[in-house]
């Protein structure tokens, strides 16, 4: 095997939104004491092309075996290991609010690689608590947190009208990654290398609303 | 004004995701105490076209006035009501675990429309317990529970392997959408209508670790 970090290679987003996916199916098998699996009965459960899963999955470094497929230990602990659910990623989350908390609380995150160490609010009655072990301090402490907890993620939870502001402070404390849950659209300098994710759950909630009022539409139509 | 149901609609879904960004900036000036946004600024905000935000509006039926823009109230007011954030929309939540609980204890959803009214569990000491208020349930009960809190959405929070036959069991008690928290790719019948969005907090975890790690790759590189 050769000793590169895969990781380091910049893949389609759309790759990499797959591979979960493929990962869950093979939870799933596991979870059913099956070892292994073609590429077309992986195309089937996940409804994605066989070529396209070939294809992605060479990314990987991994082929499937003839009239065998791929087995499913080493496709789950390849798929964690490339996906960086496998190592530990240091977050410190921004607003430990009603969300910042239940991010916190959220425990899965760590079977994905993340690790929350560390929480900063601006609510001065906040400052030397802790939510689920993880403590709480003022904003003016995330330069330090950032060294001294060696953290890479910065996860912004706080209300819409803050995000911008904290987003540059923790790109200014040296957070090479932001996870925006805010609506906000996150501005970066053009001259910092920054990533921001954004997962826009209101987004989220905007098209299942539209899709589900013109489904009861359709269905007043009908009648 | 006419008495249309704006919402039904079916309006495509990067106008639907773009919405909530102009929302999110709306809230900002409001915080500001300005009473006027003109389509330029906003652009300037969200980092969005300005003729792609005319046009977004225009779905709304509402439009800027010349020199002045568009008033804040009102396209809150407008947008809010138009994403259905104004509305509420009853959900069931299956799954009360990490996850779950999580979801229900962020009290923020409920400004965007979402009443978690319930949720279910397979875990027996978990029935008759609440989280914050919201009701856990043995998963059996779930056809009667639609009908009795009036449910259309129901939250998947479960673990990969429960997913699939979780979905099916919510839409054969008769929830027409589906909220996917979970990586699995959710399968419908071909004959009944349901939506299914889904929010993919781990695909974006694993975009994040990759744009992070070929972003350390680079810095290497330059050293």
């Amino acid at each position: 095997m050769a000793d590169i970090n895969r990781q380091a290679l910049l893949l389609p987003e759309p790759t990499l939104r797959r591979l979960p996916w493929y990962l869950a199916h093979i939870k799933t098998l596991k979870n059913r004491n099956e070892a292994f699996i073609s590429t077309t009965r992986l195309a089937d459960a996940v409804a994605v092309d066989p070529s396209q899963i070939a294809k992605d999955l060479s990314f990987l470094g991994i082929r499937g075996k003839t009239r065998i497929g791929y087995e499913v230990d080493v496709l789950e602990a390849t798929l964690r290991e490339f996906l960086g659910f496998s190592r530990t990623h240091n977050a410190i989350i921004a607003g430990t609010g009603s969300l910042g908390a239940a991010l916190i609380a959220d425990r899965g995150l760590q079977h994905y690689g993340l690790n929350i160490v560390a929480g900063i609010d601006i609510d001065p009655a906040l400052k030397g608590t802790s939510i689920c072990n993880v403590p709480v301090f003022d904003p003016s402490e995330l330069p330090g947190l950032v060294k001294k907890l060696d953290a890479a993620i910065g996860i912004l939870a706080v209300p819409v009208e803050a995000a911008q502001a904290t987003a540059q402070a923790m790109i200014d404390a040296g957070l090479p990654a932001l996870w925006n849950f805010t609506p906000t659209r996150i501005r970066v300098p053009e001259n910092v290398p920054v990533v921001v994710t954004n997962t826009s759950i209101y987004s989220h909630l905007a098209v299942m609303y539209n899709r589900l009022a013109s489904l009861e539409n359709e269905s007043n139509n009908d009648k």
